[in-house]
């Protein structure tokens, strides 16, 4: 059974939603995260820039489907800023432990949208990769090294090249489907493939 | 009871599948069609201004989302394009008849995603009055006259003003509820406001 692609960034907020309920997903999923804005400079479009449109994401409409799920949303501080220390060091935890990654992730993404840490803040991510049980200056080596950094380059090219437009972007057997709000069509797509 | 403002546009996918489940909200509905061309000269973007969201949103989600109601979308031909004849027929029926401008609506709204009609041709939306019970002629006449442009004009100003930029758009008491699949959502709001 191959698995499903769940491509996310740790700055969206409807990313942090699917995250949170990615348990529910009975399907294996390759959790990738990736930097929305390297894809936006690719395809030529902000997903939030025009006030509009970003105060009904961010006052409006994600708070309310968090709430949904019985989380209060927190906007992280400096929103919206890169989320280059934890899409690190994602892929440094998962060259040696791809499960303690998904642990990683959801940590941090706590630590982003529960308690409105700065995305872009490197230290936040160390804490991270400490509270799944690294040592904080082991961490943070490993998120610049070379290999990180092309790592993190890598799959954000391959993200646009499988047409990964937004966050969350789930790709089930090709079929994609964007956004959090998208999920129960990924589980009935999860369930009808497994006949 | 406040009504709920639905406001759509009726070159949209998702306003067309929104106006498909409309029956299915018990408080009464102002229908709002409106230009999202020109809120998006004011705001500074359009929707589906970069191909990979176009090619997902017309060729992925929307058949989708439509096929989970029974519907199977067919893209208007020249999509996209204005759908000025029907904005101005609806607001030249509910003149009249604000209960039949609703039927039209849906009647519009049907010969272009189910049979593929153009949204910009006059003859379509005058076939869509025709079949509400109005004579073809008068249709014509009424959709040229200047209170007919000049009341669109207004009701577009009027989604800027109430801070709309997509459709479908809800407003439910001011709170604003953006796309089809919030649907569910702003049945319950209204249920809870019931009391």
């Amino acid at each position: 059974m191959t698995e499903i692609d769940f491509y996310f960034d740790f700055a969206s907020p409807y990313g942090f939603i699917a995250a949170m309920q990615a348990d529910a997903v009975a399907r294996p999923m390759r959790w990738r995260p990736f930097l929305l804005g390297a894809v936006y400079k690719t395809v030529g479009q902000s997903p939030l820039d025009h006030r509009l449109k970003r105060d009904y994401v961010i006052g409006v409409d994600a708070p309310r489907m968090a709430r949904r799920i019985g989380l209060e949303l927190k906007v992280p501080a400096g929103f919206p800023e890169h989320a280059l220390p934890a899409s690190r060091a994602f892929y440094w935890i998962e060259r040696q432990d791809p499960a303690r990654a998904v642990a990683f992730a959801k940590e941090a993404y706590r630590r982003y949208w529960l308690h409105g840490c700065a995305t872009s803040d490197a230290a936040v991510a160390v804490d991270a990769a400490a509270s799944v049980g690294y040592d904080r200056s082991t961490a943070m080596a490993g998120m610049q090294e070379q290999a990180t950094k092309q790592r993190l380059a890598f799959e954000n090219d391959e993200a646009i090249r499988k047409g990964v437009f937004g966050s969350p972007f789930f790709l089930v057997d090709g079929e994609p489907f964007w956004g959090s709000d998208r999920m129960p069509l990924v589980m009935e797509a999860e369930r009808e493939r497994a006949g």
